[in-house]
C-alpha cells in the first residue's frame, strides 16, 4: 500500500494504472490548495474533465490530454484522429456538447510536413464532423534527436448538455453497466505493431471514434448516472473508478463482456489482459434499471451491434470490481498496475 | 512572399518569426472551417487567447501553449514558473484575470522524481500567488530518449476584468507605446546557458514573472486599446503584430528601449539582436496618449523602475516598424527570421 515515491519516474508512472494515480495524487493533489473554481468539479475529482461555473446554473466543462501514441499512424486513425476524438470524448462522457478545442503540437526537427499535413487533417476532419472549432494553439519544433516525432496535447471546451455533470463517482447500487462496444481494439492494435506484427491483413483497427452523438441520445432517454471512456488501463480501471469513486460494488459477467476474436487472439499472442487495453471510441455506463434496457436499445438501434449490458452496481464489495467468469467463480479485477503499453495514446 | 512549403519541418518553423506564422497559416487558418464560437475570439485573430461567449455579454478567455525550455532550471526560474506564468500572462494581455489552470506533463523515462517535485512546485507557487486553481491536467511518461527530460502543455482560462478584450488589431495611430520593463533577459539567459556560458556569476536572470496585478492596475486606469507580452520573437515580434494587424505604422525610438547592461553584452557576444529575444515578464502596451504619462506613472510606482515609453502609433508607414535609431537614422524593424534560439520557451 501507499506509494514508494522512487528516484526515478518510471514507465509505469504514465500507464494511466495504479502508479499513474498514485504519482498524480502526491504531486498535485495533495499539495496544491486551490483546485476548483466556485464550486466546479475539479482535480480533487480525477474525472474526465472539470468544470467551471459561469452564471446562471450554468457551467463549462474543460479537459486537457497529451497524445504520445507510437506508431503515429495506424489501422483505424493517426495521433490526430486520437487527439481531436480522445478530447471530444472526454468532454462527452461528462455530459457536455464539445464546442471548441485548443491544440498544442511539438514536433521533432525534420519531421515530414506531408505527415504534418495528413495529420492536422485528421484533426479537421474529425472536428467538423462533430462541428467543434479550432480557436488557437501553439506550434513548437524541438531539434533533432529530442522528441520523438510529435506530441499532440489538446484542449477541449464544452457545455453541459442537460445540466447535469456525469461523475464517476454518481454510480448507484442497482444501476445496470453498459459498454458502449467491443473493448481492447486501440489498445491492442498499437501494441500489435509495437511488437512489430503485422495488423494490417488483419481486421484489428482502433476504435478510434467520437462519441458526441452516441452520448447526446442516451442523455436524451434519461437514467444515466455516470460514464466514463475506457482509454489507458482500459476497461479494468474504468470499472474501478466507477467502483471506489462511487464506493459501490460492481460486478461483472465476464462472459457478457463484447471482445472481438482478433483482440483475444493478440491479446493471448502479446500476454496482455485484453480488460486493461484502452478503448478510444467506447463509453462505459451505469443506467438506473428501469432505462437500462432502452439504452441497450438505442446503442444498437444506433449501429453500436456490440453494446452490452456487462453488470451491476450493488451494495457489497464496496470499492471493488468482482468479476463472475466464464467457469462460475468469482474474482477480484484489480486496477492495473505496471507498465501496461507505453504510448499507447 | 509566400511559404515554399519545404518537405521537412525546421527549427525556423517553431522559432516564433516569420516561419512560425507562415507555417500556422498554412497548415491552420486556411484550413479550418469553424475557427471561433458564437463570436469570439478565434484562431484567425493569432492573438495570445481565444475568448467564448458564456452568455449575459460575458466571455471566458482561454490560452494553451506548450512550454519546452532548454535547460529546464535557469536563473530566475524553471520550466514549472515559466510555463505557469506564460500562460497568466497570455490571458492577462486579453484583459482577463486568470481563474484556472491544467496541465499536461510528458516527462522522459528516468527522469529524477526530485526535479519533477521542484517543477510542480514551482507550479503551484506561481499559480498559489495569482489565486489561480490547478483544475486537471495529464500525466504521460515516453519511453527513454523519445523525449528529452520534460514537456509541459499548460491551459489556462481567465475572465475578462472589464468588459473589453484587449486584441492587437486595436492599436490606434496616436497611441503610445509603452514596454513595461527591460527586455530580452529571458532570451538572453536561456540563450547564453545554451552556449555553455556560466550566468550564475553574472547578475543576468530571466524576467519570468506574472503580470496580472501590473495589468489589472493599468486597465483601472484606463486608455489600453492593445496588450501582448513580447515572447518567441521578443520585442520585434510584437511591434510587428501590433503594426500589421492594426494597419497603423510604429515609431519606435531605439535609444527609450529599456535594456540591461548584460543583455547588451551578451547579445554582442552571441551575435542575437536583443530586440529579437524572448521577455517572460514584460508587457508590450497601446495606450491613448492622454493616458500614456500616467500608466507610465502607475507602473513605475509598482516597482517597474525601467518601464518606458518607447515610441508611437502612426497614421504612415501602415504596417511597418520603424526604428528610430540612436544615430538619428531610420529603419524598418522586421519581424524576425529563422531560428532565433530553439528551446527557449
Amino acid at each position: 500500500m501507499g506509494l514508494e515515491f522512487k528516484s526515478r519516474v518510471t514507465l509505469a508512472h504514465g500507464a494511466g494504472g495504479r502508479e499513474t494515480s498514485e504519482i498524480v495524487r502526491r504531486l498535485f493533489l495533495e499539495r496544491f490548495r486551490f483546485t476548483r473554481v466556485s464550486g466546479g468539479v475539479g482535480l480533487p475529482e480525477l474525472d474526465d474533465a472539470a468544470s467551471i461555473p459561469v452564471g446562471g446554473g450554468r457551467h463549462i466543462v474543460v479537459t486537457t490530454d497529451s497524445y504520445t501514441v507510437n506508431p503515429i499512424f495506424f489501422p483505424g486513425g493517426d495521433i490526430g484522429k486520437l487527439a481531436a476524438t480522445g478530447t471530444i470524448n472526454d468532454l462527452a462522457v461528462m455530459g457536455a456538447i464539445p464546442v471548441a478545442v485548443l491544440d498544442s503540437i511539438v514536433v521533432e526537427e525534420g519531421f515530414p510536413l506531408e505527415h504534418l499535413d495528413r495529420i492536422v487533417n485528421s484533426i479537421k476532419d474529425t472536428l467538423e464532423s462533430e462541428n467543434v472549432a479550432l480557436i488557437g494553439g501553439d506550434f513548437k519544433v524541438m531539434p533533432r534527436g529530442s522528441i520523438d516525432k510529435i506530441v499532440i496535447t489538446m484542449t477541449g471546451i464544452g457545455i453541459l448538455y442537460t445540466n447535469r455533470i456525469l461523475l464517476d463517482s454518481n454510480v448507484k447500487p442497482g444501476d445496470k453497466i453498459i459498454v458502449t462496444g467491443s473493448i481492447g481494439e486501440h489498445g491492442a492494435t498499437i501494441l500489435a505493431l509495437q511488437s512489430g506484427i503485422d495488423v494490417e491483413s488483419s481486421s484489428l483497427r482502433s476504435d478510434c471514434q467520437p462519441l458526441t452523438r452516441i452520448m447526446r441520445r442516451i442523455l436524451d432517454i434519461g437514467g444515466v448516472h455516470a460514464a466514463k471512456d475506457p482509454t489507458r488501463g482500459g476497461l479494468a480501471m474504468a470499472l474501478n473508478e466507477f467502483a471506489k469513486k462511487s464506493n459501490v460494488g460492481i460486478i461483472v459477467w465476464e462472459d457478457r463482456i463484447p471482445i472481438r476474436d482478433e483482440v483475444k487472439m493478440y491479446s493471448e499472442m502479446l500476454g496482455v489482459d485484453p480488460l486493461t487495453l484502452a478503448c478510444e471510441g467506447r463509453a462505459l455506463l451505469s443506467v438506473s434499471p428501469d432505462k437500462a434496457c432502452e439504452v441497450l436499445e438505442e446503442l444498437r438501434s444506433m449501429g453500436c451491434s456490440d453494446a452490452e449490458i456487462i453488470g451491476e452496481a450493488v451494495d457489497d464489495y464496496k470499492g471493488m470490481v468482482i468479476l463472475k467468469t466464464v467457469s462460475g467463480g468469482l474474482r477480484v479485477l484489480e486496477e492495473p498496475m505496471g507498465e501496461i503499453v507505453p504510448r499507447i495514446c
